[in-house]
């Protein structure tokens, strides 16, 4: 008994605590950072008419653009351009074959006008013919390394101060944080635990297919050249109800790929909370919305102004971009 | 630093009481129970050398044999049936077309003889033609009265008391608990929470197709008639890498169709739990293997025997079958 009063008191004391400091250092005070603090504490109070059993605190997050950086190409391409280069002396013809020589050349501007297909074969050739735990070092190894083009950074980097601070307060007050990204299941789950502490069970993608095979007496997961599911519009929120079977209480997107997402979370009941991340600074990191190739955000903005979800205004609502 | 101390001790004297009353009442003492027994205490020390970090400890069990009855029929199919008859009335063309007019008529033998082409036609109808939303209260609603047409036990009541005290002991040593199961994921996740303590996030299994619609401003999940995904065989190990992203660190099941997944987890490295729960009490539940046609454990058996998996022998190391 006596334990157990310290016990409950220690915690009590630690919450006070932790509500008294400021969760989202890196925001500037505004409507966006009051509205995500404001949500929290509404479902997490039990005395609210908004309150939320813990089990359901659900929350999603696109990754590009919207956890970490996506420009001048999304970084899962750097990493097909490394690998291609990576696997190049064992196929001499590239060096005379489209997309290869583009992609052997540095030209990503090349790969990306040889069209959708030609992204595809590079997708395959540097994603498949191995196994899945061959592939996952490989992706580990890469992201050690990997620098970006432009900052000279390291991609893993290149991750938004202000997100990461948002998926410890949410996780903090018992919800748990997915991610639900176009970008493919096996390049993400080999480091999205460490770099934001969500694990692979919770990380939703674009998949290959893969193939169970027994080779020698040793049981293999092979991956296949053949996308099996792409994982953006539509596919959100269909993958969400297959992998979660339940329906997010908030999301975070930043592009027309996350509108789906967000509308079938804005659709549940009670309180919800609906996030567009809005890169508009061309300073501290880019400036793109309506006409971008690369995380289009228009439809979506439109329906974020009508439907006053939050728009987070970067340039204003960020004291810093990226982690010291 | 008063109230940590409290605290620490608080914990370390919870710790010690759990560790000396019995985590699993219900299994006669054994080498069945001590495996499992022995299994956890040895990598959840951290100065064993076969600790496995609390984020790894990932257990996948098989739903129908291994958690709850399969027999005369998966109980999945006694909600078909129960819900053709439902249905029934919107359809007079069903009285004289099969398989309707034998699932009607509650003949399940006549259903099963059909063959699967039957079986599926009448998933499709019992399973689509609704939102996802209405689906799960179908289910939800069903579960709540549904009784097995032998005992006349509610099926929510036909769990195994045993493997529910394997549950909780494992979750109360930071295991992660997964179903892996051939059934319908959406029939499963409506009830698995309340039963088994396991939420709708942590179930796998085979589903149908769906479709993204916004109808009349409404975003909506569509349940479609048509077969998306099998989940048996090689596809759980596939479904496992795919949903979670980590292999398993132990696996419960009862089946052949268990038998990759129970070789997938084998194979990690480090210590492996695998289990096989071997049906052979006529008296309280029922006794099949390898020749039975649900639930056949066949090579599954041979191989448990060879590589010295564990089989639980239900007669002799269950004091009990279901929950009083």
């Amino acid at each position: 008994m006596v334990f157990l009063a310290s016990c409950d008191l220690q915690t009590k004391n630690q919450e006070k605590a932790a509500s008294l400091s400021d969760p989202l250092p890196s925001w500037n005070e505004g409507t966006s950072k009051q509205s995500v603090v404001d949500f929290v504490e509404v479902t997490t109070d039990t005395a609210s008419e908004f309150f939320i059993p813990k089990n359901e605190r659900i929350v999603v997050f696109d990754n590009d653009g919207t956890l970490w950086s996506e420009q001048p190409v999304y970084f899962q391409f750097i990493f097909i351009m490394d690998r291609v280069r990576q696997l190049a002396p064992e196929h001499p013809e590239w060096k005379e074959t489209q997309p290869f020589k583009a992609a052997l050349e540095g030209d990503m501007d090349g790969v990306i006008k040889s069209g959708a297909g030609a992204l595809l074969t590079l997708t395959i050739v540097s994603h498949t013919g191995m196994n899945s735990d061959e592939f996952e070092q490989i992706v580990k190894d890469w992201i050690k390394t990997a620098r970006h083009p432009q900052t000279g950074k390291l991609l893993k980097e290149m991750v938004y101060q202000p997100m990461l601070e948002v998926l410890d307060y949410l996780r903090a007050n018992g919800f748990k944080t997915y991610i639900v990204s176009g970008g493919g299941i096996d390049f993400m789950r080999p480091w999205t635990e460490e770099i934001y502490g969500i694990p692979p069970e919770q990380v939703i993608g674009s998949t290959l297919k893969s193939q169970f095979e027994i080779v020698e007496g040793v049981p293999e997961i092979l991956k296949m050249p053949e996308m099996e599911y792409f994982n953006d519009k539509e596919a959100k929120p269909l993958s969400i109800n297959k992998f979660i079977g339940r329906r997010p209480v908030a999301a975070f997107g930043n592009s027309d790929g996350d509108l789906n997402m967000l509308q079938w979370t804005a659709a549940g009941e009670g309180k919800r909370l609906m996030v567009y991340i809005h890169h508009n600074d061309s300073v501290r990191e880019w400036a793109y919305d309506r006409d971008s190739n690369i995380g289009r955000l228009n439809k979506g903005l439109d329906e974020a102004l009508d439907k006053e979800w939050v728009i987070v205004d970067m340039k204003e609502d960020w004291k810093k971009i990226f982690p010291e």
